[in-house]
C-alpha cells in the first residue's frame, strides 16, 4: 500500500492495489458499521469527477475512489493507448478532496487470462453510444459490476454527461437486485459552456473553440422547444446545420428522445433529453440535456 | 409471510416472498453476523437437493432455500410448463432439514417488463449442454445473480450433477469477484445408479429402467480407463453403442473431457470428465463422472 504524505488535515489518501487487501479494508469498515460511497473512474479526473467525489464526501462516511482505465470498454479503433494517464495529479486531487481509498487495481487482476463473463444491459447496449460504440456499454456494466462487488459501496456516483451510461448502471442495478444507490449528478461545464471530460485534452489549437457547438446546440434545442417547438425533427436537422458549419466538427448523431427509454419521445413524455456525438478534429465528445416540455 | 407448523424441534421454515423482506432478513443476520448458507433450487426437491441442504446446515448459522423456477433458462420447446411444481412437498423437505428462510420470488419481481441485463459466462456457455440449450446458461448465470445479490449468502451450494452450471458459476464468480464460496456437492444417487434429477418424475413404465444407462455407461468409461485405455473416442463410442442399444434411448452427447476447461483432454490433465445426455422418451437426462488417470 503506498500513501500520500499527510494532508494538513485528516489522514492522507490511501491507495490500495489488490482485490484482496481492498476487501479486507471494506470488511474493517463493513463491522464498524460506516457506509462507503464509490466513485468509479478511468482518472484524468477533472471538475467533473471532483463534483461526483464532493458529493460522496457529503453523503458517506467512507469515500473510495477507483482509478482504472477500463480497456474493454474502447472498441480496436479507439483511444485506449493515448488516453490520459495522469496519476500523480490524480492522487493530488484525491487526497485535497479528503477521499479515504483509492483502489486502483493491475489489470490482470480485473481480466485475468481466461476472463469471460460479461454483464451485458441489452435496452441500452445498442442505441446512440452503444450503436457507435459496439461493445463498450458492456465493458462498462462488467467493471462496473466487479468493482461494485470488491468495493460494495452504499452508494455509487456518476455523471449525468454520460447519461446513458447512468441509466444503463441504474437498470442494471434495478435488474440484477445490486443493493447499492445509484445517484446522477448534474454536468460540469467550463466557463464557455464545454462540458467538463478527460477527453478535452485532446482538444489543440482552434479545436478547443469549436467544441463549444456542443453546449451551442444543446442551447439551441432547449431555446426551439421553449418556443413550443414540438418538431423534433427539425429541431436535429438545425443542430446538425450548426455543427457541420463549425470548423473541423463532424456530426455522429444528434437525437431528441425519451429520457427514461432513450427511445423517440412519447406523449407522455414530460421531459425530452437532446443527446449529440461530434467529432471535434481526432476528438470525439459527447454531451446532453435534459428540457422539460412544461 | 407464511409459515409452516411449528416442528418438533426448533422453529419452522419461514416463507419469503418479496426481495424488500428477504434483504430487511438479510440485514438482521448480518447485523448480528451471522453466517448464511443458499441452496438455489427450482422446486421439486429430491434427495439431491437435501444434500446440498444438509451441507449447508453443517458449515452455516442460516440456512436458505430458494424456490423459483426459472423461465429464461428453459428453451422454447422445452418443459417450463411441465416442470414439477411440488410447493407442499418442497415446504415439508425444508421443515424437516430446518431450513430457516425459504425464499419464493413472484416471476414479476424477478423478471419485471423491460427486464433487460444478462450475465453471461461465455467460455462454459455454448459447449456440452451450451451447444444442445442454448441461452439456458445465460438463464441460470442471470437468476445465480440475481439470488447472490438479495440473499448475500457466504456460502452457495450446487451439485456436481450439473457439473457444467457449477464449473459456470465458479468461474463467474471468480471473474466478477462475488464475495461468496460455491460449493461443488458429490451426486447423489438411486439405488440402481440413475443420479437424482427432478425430472425422473417424468420417467414411466420402462423407461425408468432405461434411464439406468446413463450411469451405466459412465462405469463402462471408468471400467475402459482404470484398464489403461486412453482411446477415449473408441470409449465413447462404445458408451454410445450401449446407450443406442437400450430400449427407447436416443444420445444427445457423450464426451470424455478435461474437468477444467470441459475441452479435449490434454497431457496435463490428471482426471478426465465423462458427461453424458440422453434422450429416454421424451425425457432428456444428463450425467457426468469425474474419473483419475491415476
Amino acid at each position: 500500500m503506498r500513501s500520500m504524505s499527510v494532508r494538513k488535515s485528516g489522514k492522507a489518501t490511501e491507495v490500495v492495489e489488490s482485490v484482496e487487501e481492498m476487501r479486507g479494508r471494506v470488511a474493517g469498515l463493513r463491522s464498524s458499521l460506516r457506509t462507503i460511497g464509490l466513485v468509479p473512474t478511468m482518472g484524468a479526473l477533472h471538475e467533473g469527477h471532483l463534483s461526483l467525489i464532493r458529493a460522496a464526501r457529503r453523503e458517506c462516511e467512507v469515500v473510495v475512489v477507483s482509478l482504472f482505465v477500463n480497456r474493454p470498454q474502447f472498441g480496436p479503433a479507439e483511444d485506449y493507448d493515448m488516453y490520459p494517464r495522469t496519476w500523480e495529479e490524480d492522487l493530488g486531487h484525491c487526497n485535497s478532496e479528503q477521499v479515504d481509498l483509492v483502489f486502483s487495481p493491475p489489470e490482470k487482476m480485473i481480466y485475468p487470462a481466461g476472463f469471460s463473463t460479461w454483464v451485458d444491459v441489452e435496452r441500452f447496449s445498442t442505441v446512440l453510444e452503444g450503436a457507435f460504440r459496439p461493445d463498450h456499454f458492456r465493458g462498462v456494466s462488467t467493471i462496473v459490476t466487479q468493482l461494485f462487488n470488491v468495493v460494495t459501496p452504499d452508494c455509487a456516483y456518476f455523471g449525468q454527461k454520460d447519461y446513458q451510461q447512468m441509466l444503463l448502471i441504474q437498470t442494471m442495478v434495478k435488474d440484477l437486485h445490486i443493493p447499492i444507490e445509484i445517484r446522477g449528478c448534474p454536468i460540469i461545464r467550463e466557463s464557455d459552456g464545454l462540458a467538463c471530460s478527460s477527453r478535452n485534452r485532446y482538444l489543440k489549437g482552434r479545436d478547443r473553440q469549436s467544441a463549444v457547438v456542443l453546449y451551442r446546440v444543446l442551447q439551441l434545442a432547449k431555446q426551439r422547444i421553449g418556443d413550443g417547438c414540438r418538431d423534433f425533427g427539425k429541431i436535429c436537422y438545425e443542430m446538425k446545420e450548426m455543427i457541420e458549419t463549425t470548423p473541423n466538427c463532424e456530426t455522429e448523431y444528434v437525437e431528441i428522445v425519451s429520457p427514461e427509454t432513450l427511445q423517440p419521445v412519447s406523449p407522455r413524455d414530460e421531459s425530452v433529453l437532446a443527446v449529440v456525438a461530434v467529432r471535434v478534429g481526432s476528438t470525439r465528445l459527447i454531451d446532453n440535456q435534459r428540457i422539460h416540455l412544461g
